[in-house]
């Protein structure tokens, strides 16, 4: 294969690709097994043109594709990619270079560093935590929650009953940390949120000190800035004080709503991050740096390194003890050179322009907001938070045990119209639909296609 | 910024700088500090040109970078690119989907399901176990650590006093897993190895009957096939038969060797296999698939889904009783599109230039190993085994004690050269210089000149 001569078309195919998006239905109409049946089921012996192959690509696969590009996109929380940081992505991967240890490309440790100095100061995060790229929030907070156990047992022994406390709205990569860290069901607790479903500081403290006076140790607490079902705002000062009383790690979730905190005016709601072991955020969620690209920032560096640092003599170096080894800072050893794209976006967007895209998305999950309030047929179901609205339809005189169905085909409806994508969960044991603004280049045409889109499916 | 125009560039670029890379230096002359001091303190307020921001990257980073494929790489293991993997990469980040449900891309994840039956196929895993593709080899012997962890809780009761088995030859992260999954210190047995530094499967047997006489209950085994120090191969049937017989789950580490496994005439290294809980091997060493690429091969889904599995209400969809959602067979919910990358490998190269490939740097192994045999001033330190090579210099009349010190100077002279570059590692005490071939385009003439590197620097 020419890598040049293929490259160079397949930057054309992307490019029309990204142009065009709009033109595509956003979610594919395939049942399962669809592609798979149409693909062989066995790797070819003799190698095949790339134009073959590309074309079965056009034909089978995209077909079965769901458009997450698409600026109609309102489901999950959207997932950006940006022309700087496809850039730097393709970059990446031609380099082909390991980020592990600072000897395997110093360039690539120390731009690290740099990025995650950049982005600590833009996000506000206090100068003592320090900062390193991981995958997912869900391995970032896999390995808070380790780092805490191990801490609670460094302090209180291998036989001490130790505790998790989350509420109940926390991320599902919450409770599956604290499991496959190993805590038993019985060590679990879940904290009750209150009307805007944010964690209550008062249950909290209560369940820490019961659990305290029963001999058992407060190991771990997380909180959520922004929760994936409503966006609800754990306090976060509050919670910290009461969880650095009891000596609990304390870990901030805020993987979608954290990159808000580039915002002056949404900084608010990280208030007491000073207060964190560590937190979270994914600036391949709402600032256009491509999957995956999650930023955690660490307290105790020294007791985090106990926990994750471990070096056999093929990995060392002359320099380890005057450099930063990234290996140290988490779970996977080889880690790709992802501050590239990073520094590559910060760079060729500027903070202003981050923070313009993220002041008027949120401008448009209130304007949609206003809208659900507007309509007396439509019910908000939670504080319109950041850039997410949670609703549902309530026809006069409809039951509330009908409702849930309802909304349910409702949704259906709305997805199968091809034009827009939402998905639902559940608040207070009641359906909901999730109209989740994010997605780069939506403006408020689209949000208005989406409103017109749900009026439509009502009346269908 | 034009993302078409800059793409275009920056392709002729990466396939100048593969074409060109024998030209370099393959280690970078920094110290620390020498990248991060010429980078400012914070992101700039407005976007710059991208002209800038890639003359910054070529003047201040890409001195910084080691050049992880250059044909004279010998260190670690290689971690190759390809063209088509490239392009996979590339198409990827512009589609910039998630496999983490089977609805929010069918085709990413029927598209797994079939390059995993390829890649199961081409290795000769048997049918019984499933495949999935994960970041690194790191993360995926963490989960089955984890899942092992847990099969022995549900058999025995959380209180079981469980334990942990590995060789002394095992990778760090084997290691590293079984501390993060809980593991006490006192929990881990570290198994003795023979004279080819394999797991004595003998040795097993017996810390197994002791502990289990002891009333501990034999958790997980996790044997090695090609350790990374030696290229080790521990015996896959025997070790595998005495695990199961004491109902401990039973992983095996191929992450680099396990590439082998496509060609016949090394099949015989993984024999027994069909004892395996879980399987990992990397493409992303030696099958040209741009890290990260790492595949797990599963045994009991059942059981694993119920460490890995928890549904919130947003992730449930209509065709959950029938897909795969690959979200719930690892730690991250957030999966790349990865199975394009692997795709387009196996289709442009073909299964049986893959087995070229490997079969010649196996042979490029076993002529460099010759080359030590031959030379009276060198000794090799471990059987040649698949393509890496352990060896050190002993000058006629040089004492045991000085031999360390002598051979880490010289491996500093070799990697000063800049012309190649190979690491070091610890075997029964000793240190030994590690030649391990792997690099995609690596060929005679560059193991050629790595040994004439080597004599230059002895007589340095």
């Amino acid at each position: 294969m020419n890598f040049r001569t293929e490259a160079h078309r397949l930057v054309d195919w992307i490019a029309d690709y990204l142009e065009s998006i709009e033109s595509r239905r956003i979610l594919p109409d395939v049942k399962p097994g669809d592609i798979s049946r149409q693909l062989p089921a066995h790797a070819p012996e003799e190698g095949e043109p790339f134009e073959r192959i590309f074309a079965d690509f056009e034909q089978v696969i995209l077909p079965g594709l769901v458009h997450w590009q698409h600026p109609n996109w309102f489901a999950y929380f959207a997932s950006n990619n940006s022309p700087p940081s496809l850039l730097g992505e393709m970059l990446s991967s031609g380099l082909a270079v390991h980020a592990m240890s600072w000897v395997t490309s110093p360039a690539a440790t120390e731009l690290e560093q740099t990025t995650m100095e950049w982005m600590r100061r833009l996000l506000g995060v206090p100068e003592h935590l320090k900062g390193v790229i991981q995958d997912t929030a869900s391995t970032a907070t896999l390995s808070a929650v380790i780092a805490g156990r191990d801490a609670a047992w460094r302090r209180s022994g291998r036989d001490a009953d130790i505790v998790f406390y989350a509420s109940n709205e926390a991320h599902s990569s919450v409770l599956k940390a604290a499991r496959l860290a190993g805590f038993r069901p019985d060590q679990l607790r879940s904290v009750p949120t209150d009307e805007t479903l944010a964690m209550r500081a008062d249950a909290l403290a209560n369940m820490m000190a019961s659990d305290v006076a029963a001999g058992r140790v407060p190991a771990v607490v997380v909180v959520t800035v922004g929760s994936t079902s409503s966006a609800a705002i754990d306090p976060v000062r509050a919670t910290g004080e009461i969880a650095r009383r009891h000596g609990a790690f304390f870990h901030v979730d805020a993987a979608w709503a954290g990159s808000a905190a580039i915002v002056p005016e949404f900084r608010a709601a990280f208030d007491g991050l000073e207060l964190a072991d560590s937190v979270v955020m994914n600036p391949h969620k709402w600032l256009g740096v491509n999957f995956d690209c999650s930023l955690l920032f660490i307290r105790d560096l020294p007791a985090w390194l106990e926990t994750f640092s471990l070096t056999p003599e093929y990995l060392k170096s002359a320099h380890d003890a005057d450099v930063v080894n990234y290996r140290d800072w988490g779970i996977p050893l080889g880690r790709r050179f992802r501050a590239l794209k990073l520094w590559f976006v910060l760079r060729s967007e500027g903070a202003e322009s981050l923070r313009a895209r993220i002041r008027e998305h949120v401008r448009l999950g209130e304007l949609f907001g206003s809208w659900v309030n507007g309509d007396a047929a439509f019910e908000r179901m939670a504080p319109v938070s950041f850039a997410l609205v949670c609703f549902r339809h309530r026809p006069a005189g409809m039951a509330e045990a009908a409702l849930d169905d309802h909304n349910r085909r409702l949704l259906d409806r709305i997805n199968a119209s091809g034009k827009v994508h939402l998905i639902g969960t559940v608040l207070r044991g009641r359906f909901v639909i999730r109209m989740a603004i994010g997605q780069r280049n939506t403006a408020e045409r689209n949000v208005r296609e989406a409103w017109d889109v749900i009026q439509q499916c009502v009346r269908a």
